[in-house]
């Protein structure tokens, strides 16, 4: 895996297949820090930002459509099948990169000064998590900090429903409940019973906590929670899909900025 | 399977697996006229809905949970290994009903007037589609016109995701081109480039249309809408979930409503 093999197709061992496999565990992903993205589209974003890039497989000579590498990424071509034996997906995209997970920046309250951050309490499903991570890109929001239960956003299918926003929105995993103690913006909270997000002025900056599919933000946390923010229902659903909820705040304190 | 059998568990033969499981296909669920609703809690709703439940499989005794049954439902004790093999869940839920699939009511522009109803053109993702209906139904959306590409609402993925919502929101099929040519109410559409959705004044009636989640809104239902509409975009990612979309679109309404 040390040279590069542009123009003709390299074998990839069966232990080399059965290793990218093995990052569909979170165990096997931190022990070797590596994380997997597919698709030329989130390959090519990755390649731009300040993630390294470790090695890319990609078929059909596409390597070309990903701009100019630099010299330490591993590039290699591999065939349709092979690619099949290492994607996680339905429907292989060409391309699979192995990208460094980046070492946890530290979290100071003074980070959050001045704008606004979500902050996930347990949430589970990974296709929520992704689009969250895509719903803050697209408003702006830089930085998502989760509980230590929450999902791994390096997870395969979290990565894949971000399209590409991974690489753009800082995650930082943290004791929730120990982090909030110390923050002095305005800690809001998506609850059942709280104010309606239409009459809350949400200011210039704060925090904003979402809860658990299931069972809502943990008692623990709840206490934290300076402003208790509610959507108001005008039907009759139970509840709101999380990432849905999330979305609707972001779109509540934009317009009002 | 025409005799109740509380109290005892009963055979489910491998024709009826196999034709519970047939169900999965839009094909047979057509042909039959039933699809799947899974867990005590949805399956609860539909019993309290308009929606005629046929048979109820469950397991552990919880047919008392799901409160008076009319005597048309079969309701048939099986085993938790029968049940998994029934069942679409990774974690089956103890129930498992077949529901008709509604006859379809006669889509006339004036069933649109007075109210606010979305239309969809080509959503193919069951979880964008099951939470678009979640959504509306939290919203007080009555009513969701889906083009005949979108994907099947009585798809077990769409059911699940919309946590019982589906029994509540009625959804019609239709040629939404040839629809939307009659309609006189206001007709907005969820564009990339069109006026500021903080922006807009979406009055007291209206038709909200939602494209696909690659190419949007095709070219045919692109002219029909009279004002294009953007969720503003505040930081880096190229489109948002479309299910997101949705919800911030139903929220604006209601809103300023």
């Amino acid at each position: 895996m040390q040279v590069r093999n542009y123009g003709r197709k390299s074998m990839i061992s069966k232990s080399q297949i059965s290793f990218v496999k093995s990052l569909q565990q979170k165990k096997i992903r931190k022990e070797h820090g590596l994380f997997i993205v597919e698709g030329l589209k989130s390959v090519s974003e990755f390649i731009q930002s300040d993630y390294i890039v470790d090695t890319i497989f990609y078929t059909d000579n596409v390597i070309s459509k990903l701009g100019k590498l630099s010299h330490n990424i591993k590039a290699i071509e591999i065939s349709t099948l092979d690619l099949t034996k290492i994607s996680a997906l339905t429907s292989p995209q060409q391309t699979l990169a192995l990208v460094k997970i980046p070492a946890a920046r530290e979290l100071t309250p003074k980070l959050l000064k001045g704008s606004f951050t979500i902050a996930l309490d347990g949430i589970q499903d990974p296709g929520n998590l992704g689009t969250i991570i895509r719903t803050a890109d697209w408003f702006g929001v830089a930085l998502l900090i989760c509980s230590e239960n929450t999902v791994d956003a390096y997870n395969s299918k979290v990565v894949q429903a971000t399209m590409g926003s991974l690489s753009r929105v800082h995650i930082a995993y943290t004791n929730l409940d120990k982090f909030l103690e110390d923050i002095d913006i305005p800690i809001f909270g998506a609850v059942m019973h709280g104010q309606s997000i239409y009459k809350t002025d949400f200011g210039k900056e704060g925090i904003v906590i979402l809860g658990n599919e299931g069972n809502g933000i943990s008692p623990e946390i709840i206490r934290r929670i300076k402003y208790p923010v509610t959507i108001p229902r005008f039907g009759k659903a139970e509840s709101l899909n999380v990432a849905v909820s999330a979305s609707i705040f972001c779109s509540e304190i934009r317009r009002n900025l």
